[in-house]
């Protein structure tokens, strides 16, 4: 216990509230989140995380929603982190979630959380990963991550996801075309939702298609399964899929070395973060706001002004 | 002239080859690239940079065609950055963008680039805007950013423009209810596009009830416009709505502040690079490397070797 608000303890035993409180210390930015987080770092590693995201309106929540359920039926603790880029005034999309998510919400197995943006630009992938973590020490055996899967922060989540599940609807036509490029990089396998509208044979052979133009690599080629979540049809070849890929990346040593480069990665986010904050002190940014005048007067230019400060820093 | 390759006197008369090549230089960060912007940095600063972002499918980038023709026909150079989150290996939606600019890509005083993430996270929002630095030291009097605005990055972008204006159309429905969310904080005003269909006027009073929820504030509060921009129709206004925020952010000093922001945020963000590059050399890779290991035995922490790292580290 590092405080008594945040008992590692009780997170470790499951405490719903200890746990939502660790996840609101770590969105705010708490002075004690670092401590905490190397404490229960050795907990962590036994969650299978799994990255659900696609286009908005694909019903990701949905399908969320339905595996959730399903792994409940296996008695698995199911963790659910829901990232929004939300606004902080609107809050609309979070009551979103929540109505769809009705199937699992009063079960105590499983723990959701929706987290947004709340305004400050970044960030929020990290905090995002960071929750998963405490959801991971918490006993939780399957971590759903669900995204909006269109600007970089939200790839970089489906990229923290041991399987990526990208999930595409009929109806989208070209919106989606601008869209799967960036999304086929990061797809261990599509799922086409809504599969009983129109046009979703014709979807299912386009996202096929761009799949044959991509080199098949040895071992794990990405496919494509269709389900309509809102009736539950599909979601069970969908866990059965992802099993599927958990065993490919286990056998092939895949998981071993995708949990290793997560790892280096956010060593190297840390270490830039220090280094940012060692650097910023009071003598610093006063020396920046002097340096701001000689801009004006077009005597330097931010080029110089960053030679300048990093010059008389000595670490 | 810091090279051959890239010579500065003619970027400054316009020449279309050099823009582009120096362009490319920024986006395959070529060595030289620091040297090159330091250098054009005081021809920069006369652009007016207008965002045009929203969601995919929005009409975007007929929008930005459209009002390039218009301040063409104002005698005015124009820059287009078409930012768009595309892997590599499809590439799709760069010529999406190419079809819809007809309008003006023949024109000789408009110059389009269009710019994709090409696989590596980050990175892409600091290019485009070089790549607008670029446009604006080769005379571009006005600069049209469009950027599909639903990640992080892309908002970035969004925010580096003086003017940001989010298009949104009717149809789109709760997936636009997720989306205009984070659109909301960075709009000076919006676009109804494709204005002639069914639910236009519904949508018009649904994002005005969002805006009359925000407390209303002393000088600007943004609007909403419609266009019809297939057959060009409400541009001419989009052109005078930015044309008054312009207006608005020159006598209430705010352009200058949001300028010197800008700065400030580009400051920071080289140090950090800078930081980042010096810190990662040889040996520290080395150390690094030597200590996954202990990681693997969990006899340390991820933590743990971050201050390990920055405890040896003298700059």
């Amino acid at each position: 216990m590092i405080s008594n608000r945040f008992d590692i303890e009780k997170i470790l035993s499951g405490s719903r509230v200890s746990i939502a409180r660790a996840i609101s210390m770590i969105e705010n930015e708490h002075p004690l989140s670092a401590d905490f987080l190397r404490l229960i770092y050795k907990y962590t590693g036994n969650a299978y995380r799994i990255g659900i995201t696609g286009p908005p309106g694909a019903g990701k929540s949905t399908i969320t929603n339905k595996l959730a359920k399903h792994y409940r039926g296996l008695g698995k603790r199911v963790g659910i982190i829901a990232v929004d880029p939300t606004s902080p005034f609107t809050g609309g999309a979070l009551l979103g979630d929540r109505v769809r998510m009705t199937d699992v919400e009063l079960d105590e197995g499983v723990f959701i959380r929706s987290m947004a943006s709340r305004g400050s630009l970044g960030g929020l992938s990290k905090k995002a990963k960071e929750a998963a973590d405490i959801l991971d020490a918490s006993g939780c055996e399957i971590i759903l991550l669900e995204t909006v899967g269109v600007g970089q922060s939200e790839l970089d989540i489906a990229r923290a996801a041991d399987t990526t599940v990208v999930v595409l609807v009929p109806e989208s036509g070209d919106s989606i075309q601008a869209m799967k490029a960036g999304l086929m990089e990061i797809a261990d396998f599509f799922v086409l939702n809504k599969a009983d509208r129109a046009g979703a044979e014709q979807a299912v052979m386009s996202i096929q298609m761009v799949l044959n133009f991509k080199a098949k690599q040895q071992g794990w080629n990405p496919d494509v399964l269709k389900t309509t979540a809102s009736e539950g049809r599909g979601v069970a070849e969908v866990a059965d899929k992802i099993s599927e890929h958990q065993s490919y990346l286990i056998s092939s040593k895949q998981l071993e070395l995708k949990r290793r480069t997560r790892i280096i990665e956010r060593i190297r986010e840390l270490v830039g973060e220090k280094l940012h904050f060692d650097f910023w002190n009071e003598e610093r940014d006063r020396l920046l706001t002097e340096k701001m005048s000689d801009l004006d007067s077009l005597q330097t230019t931010p080029f110089d002004i960053v030679d300048y400060l990093l010059k008389n820093y000595k670490r």
